[in-house]
């Protein structure tokens, strides 16, 4: 009989969502659990593993499974393993063998990979990369995520971690100190998190320029912040975008220059601001891109639902295995 | 039958080598014409198919050649086809689809790629890729070339140009002018070229300092000279090459970060500078590879023969044809 179904299993820093996703992208059936309520590896695989068995059950989806794919933090698909993910209280500082363990206590195949790689099999399956062979994915959140395919292949590399764009560093000298212990990463400027930074910077560098910005008092300044100035107007919000947008757009001259992909997809968050981000990115990319890549190469936003694509993604994961 | 030898073809900007290469990579049988002396595709492509059916003919290896793999300027091997290479006189402006008339000409399948993706597929067949899945050679000559290897795979991109890595661009900004018509290229830094520029530079930018290079006075100065004087315990040409070293490791470890490869492979002539640059080169990649890739990623030089290498990466391409 052809499997219906693929399992997708998102996992975030609170909670694991599960979806069954048919093969058009529908989620019929969803479930959840709680990803830090343990204290092994062992119990948190115990869990899914019976939340999912129980679904199966209960829909009597019994043989119309193709397998389980998992989105997770950390997650190395060489190995199927989560390996020391800072924020899940049980991989802390371990290697866990998670695919092994979530096949074993439900008799399915399971492939596991970090969340960016989920996003990118996620649109070569259901969104703006159906049919290609050669794009890249990059998640624009509180860092910068990226999911490389090249020739119809994910990219993983040699140690199954690679596709790291946002530790690729523009700016070499002075640059911004990054959460990776270094200076001048892509994601202390493309991100969630270094659109506020470049904000509560213009602040500091023109104290004399009027800006909506200014009347922001009560917490640190966010990326939505400063999406919402720009949206009314405000010339410093916008200024601020655009210099997010060269920055980026100049790496990913680069990053064409590397595998030549046919598509970019922005994902998340950040990709939301629309053409306050896009344009000035499109316009970089066209500046500084070698001449024999120049217009091949399509820049868009993901049209997948936020909340889905990390499932969707995780389930192209199994349909592949 | 099996198939005995492949034929590797390559091309360069004054003459064509040919040679018919076993499995072990020995090369039995020679042959070379003109590159340059002939005014149309059509004409090179007769000489070229005729040099190879008379070697047929004369050793007796009908039925015993598995196709023809060649390496080329400019070579797109996603349509076979050699595009607007500048030194070559009868594809300076045209788009030649060489390998389609080569296959014509003597009825063996004809693949084609550029010089530094033929240079990848010779280590991994014969070299230091030998086994290896995920890799990248780096040629460093009067430019810098790269070849990429990805999950055992060529990244060739969905226009056949990907892996241009000498126009990924370290220095953003007041970076040296490229032949490119950009600034900071890595090629302006990292390649003989770019080595005999830096000697120039300190040269002017230090007079006070004495160095052996001073007394090179008759012709521009070469990476052959800052080798020689550096050999000799010349401080600056030492200098040169920390310079040199130090931009291309930087450079690396953002490569590491795109596609995690086990092992970069360095060929051609500025390679041979050995740890003069591979020193500084390995401390640079040290200090600025991000820690899930610290000391996983081996640095090495090509041990495959100059002379040789081309011929055999080019027959790599007709094996796997």
């Amino acid at each position: 009989m052809d499997k219906l179904y693929a399992i997708g299993v998102d996992m975030g820093g609170t909670n694991t969502v599960v979806g069954f996703v048919d093969r058009r992208g529908d989620i019929p059936v969803r479930t959840s659990i709680s990803t830090v309520d343990y204290n092994t590896g062992e119990t948190y695989a115990e869990a899914l593993g019976k939340a999912i068995n129980e679904l199966i059950v209960k829909h009597n989806f019994s043989g119309k499974i193709t397998g389980i794919g998992m989105g997770v933090p950390n997650g190395n698909m060489n190995d199927g393993t989560i390996e020391k993910a800072a924020n899940i209280p049980w991989a802390k500082s371990e290697v866990v063998p998670l695919a092994a363990m979530i096949s074993e206590k439900t008799g399915l195949p399971c492939k596991l990979t970090n969340d960016a790689n989920a996003a990118a099999l996620g649109e070569m399956a259901y969104g703006a990369a159906k049919g290609l062979k050669d794009f890249i994915v990059i998640t624009l959140g509180t860092g910068l995520g990226s999911g490389i395919v090249v020739g119809g292949q994910l990219v993983v590399g040699h140690d199954g971690f690679a596709g790291e764009l946002g530790h690729t560093r523009p700016v070499r000298h002075n640059g911004r100190l990054c959460g990776c212990g270094r200076t001048g990463c892509l994601e202390t400027y493309a991100s969630a998190t270094g659109v506020a930074r470049t904000a509560r910077e213009f602040l500091e560098i023109y104290p004399e320029r009027k800006t909506l910005l200014r009347n922001i008092t009560a917490v640190p300044i966010t990326a939505k912040n400063v999406y919402d100035a720009a949206k009314s107007g405000d010339a410093m919000a916008i200024e601020i975008f655009e210099f997010t947008g060269r920055i980026l757009g100049e790496a990913i001259a680069d990053f064409i220059a590397y595998s030549s992909p046919k598509t970019i997809i922005l994902f998340g968050g950040l990709a939301h601001a629309g053409d306050f981000l896009l344009e000035p990115l499109k316009k970089a990319v066209d500046k500084n891109v070698l001449s024999i890549f120049a217009g091949k190469t399509e820049i868009t936003v993901s049209t997948l639902n936020d909340a889905e694509a990390a499932i969707l993604g995780a389930s192209a994961l199994a349909w592949e295995a």
